[in-house]
């Protein structure tokens, strides 16, 4: 058993979630998806503003991308967790999962219980753990955000204003700072073999993890083998971000994070010097290949990132690292796989 | 397999389809729940109005109902669909089930796809059916409806209306009054070894049934066996009405109605000949059992409940009976169970 931990949140991470799950029973994975909880958009923003508890919609996209697609029953569970209300209010707008979720959480008063359960219930091939238990914000200094004032430096409140934010992020922070991170998460990352950071909205949905001191320091101490997963295209909060900028954010707010891969797609790759110079800086060698959808719309096609990640999660770690592997934490005493 | 149809809706119904479900693997039961679509009070009242689709609260309740109360998972399950949202608008009141079973509705279309599908998620074991595939109103003739006009006679309109009405109710009818019934139901009453009237609101839960000209009609074509439980007390709706009446009143609407077995609890029976000669009419025997929870309130005991009921499923039909069901229905082409 692999044990495989992606951090993320929204259509990232449910993307390369569909990956690992098409990998899950030919190799053996145990995927644990952990999720940003910093939404405050669309029904996950009313949600968490009129009942106060974890902003649902990552969480329940993560819980979807897990679901067999090959069981019926499974794939109309996902599909009635990702059905959104149309029509009139109050219903209009909000996903049926985020519903669940929301009643789950209320009920148990443990958001880690009530996705163990919706999990079962809906057929999760995996589980999903919140970064922290408790909801937060997402702040950014952006300079042009007000693009009738393109030079002014302001700060930008909330994971969604920050996402379509039409400034350049100089800088992006948690409120509170400094979250206790949900312990079933640190945990995971300490028996975890890879880890995996993105794609996603980099600002909003991968950093965020890093800026959870203790599960900063899980990620740190670790000795599993790290994937960072590029994205196809820049969106609003990374305009201006080349790929290699990227990967320079992730060293940025967390200072000596090593990697070993970086998955870039071979189409979405500008500068394969400048990449790989990148990568190295992180310790990572860069793996090209295929993977978006065939019709140039910026989207992983999972199929193609499930065969990419394939070989990736194949990798032994290199010598020197299984030596340093076994200093910290000998085979023989690794948590037993769940 | 015993085929074991029950109608009914709210906690009526759910009362005896609990009692079924302990049943059901010791005695092999095959149990469908058809349910009353006249609710128009509160969540399913609310969803009604606002989404157009079937009132869900009836259907929920039998659906967690019917989950095995050994299962733990299905307990949870059942726990989430029974979850009402506490708070403030706008999802104050809804009971989660009912939020569900209104999205797989409106999503799939049909009421009885989304229904089994809900079926399975939440592991329930039976099947929940809907009397019809259209909502319905239930009104009735009622005097004294207004307590300042005791003597006059008024139409009182909706099934929460009529259910709490402080008055006589002289006659109840459906709008539109003669509703498509739900195929599925019809042919799980073709298919019944038992058909099963109450407990519950007997003019807002259990007549309306036999007001739907098809269900009426396989109803009367049935070769099954009939058990009609009687409740502990009189409601608000059937105030002034003594067991005997509430026997007559199903003879009134559906004239010719047989019965074989009458179960009453041993200590709501008040007038033991008189039950015994309304029994007689529908050509039931009276059975009596202390079938009430222990402590004086009205409701029942699933499980002296399921007591009464498996000396009663086990009783095989009368010889005249039996022949009567081989003349209309050979046993070799009987619908193989489900």
């Amino acid at each position: 058993m692999t044990n495989v931990v992606a951090f993320g949140g929204g259509h990232g991470l449910a993307t390369i979630l569909r990956g690992l799950r098409l990998l899950r029973d030919p190799l053996g994975l145990d995927i644990t998806a952990v999720v940003t909880v910093g939404d405050n958009g669309g029904s996950s923003g009313r949600l968490r503003a009129e009942r106060g508890g974890l902003p649902p919609g990552d969480l329940r996209q993560a819980l979807a991308a897990l679901i067999d697609p090959d069981d019926q029953v499974g794939v109309a569970a996902a599909g009635v967790l990702q059905y959104r209300f149309g029509g009139a209010a109050p219903l209009a707008g909000h996903a049926m999962g985020n519903l669940l979720l929301c009643a789950l959480m209320e009920q148990s008063g443990d958001p880690v219980a009530a996705l163990e359960l919706a999990g079962t219930l809906m057929r999760a091939g995996g589980r999903v753990l919140p970064m922290s238990r408790t909801p937060v914000d997402i702040e950014a200094t952006v300079r042009g955000a007000d693009p009738g004032r393109p030079g002014d430096v302001l700060a930008v409140r909330g994971q969604h204003a920050v996402a379509v934010t039409p400034g350049e992020v100089l800088s992006v922070r948690l409120a509170p700072p400094r979250p206790q991170a949900c312990a079933e998460a640190v945990e995971a990352v300490r028996a975890a073999d890879w880890l995996l950071f993105g794609p996603g909205s980099w600002y909003t949905s991968v950093i965020p993890h890093l800026l959870v001191p203790q599960l900063a320091e899980a990620i740190m101490a670790s000795p599993a083998q790290r994937l960072v997963t590029l994205n196809l295209r820049a969106e609003d909060e990374t305009s201006g971000l080349s790929l290699p900028d990227h990967l320079r954010a992730l060293g940025r707010y967390l200072p000596g994070l090593r990697a070993d891969v970086v998955l870039a797609d071979v189409n979405a790759i500008g500068d394969p010097a400048g990449l790989r110079v990148a990568a190295e800086s992180l310790g990572a060698r860069v793996v090209s290949a295929a993977v978006a959808v065939a019709d140039g719309s910026p989207r992983h096609n999972p199929d193609a990132l499930a065969q990419a990640l394939r070989s990736v999660l194949a990798t032994q770690p290199a010598p020197e690292q299984a030596a340093t592997v076994q200093d910290q934490e000998p085979i023989g005493q690794k948590a037993p796989a769940r």
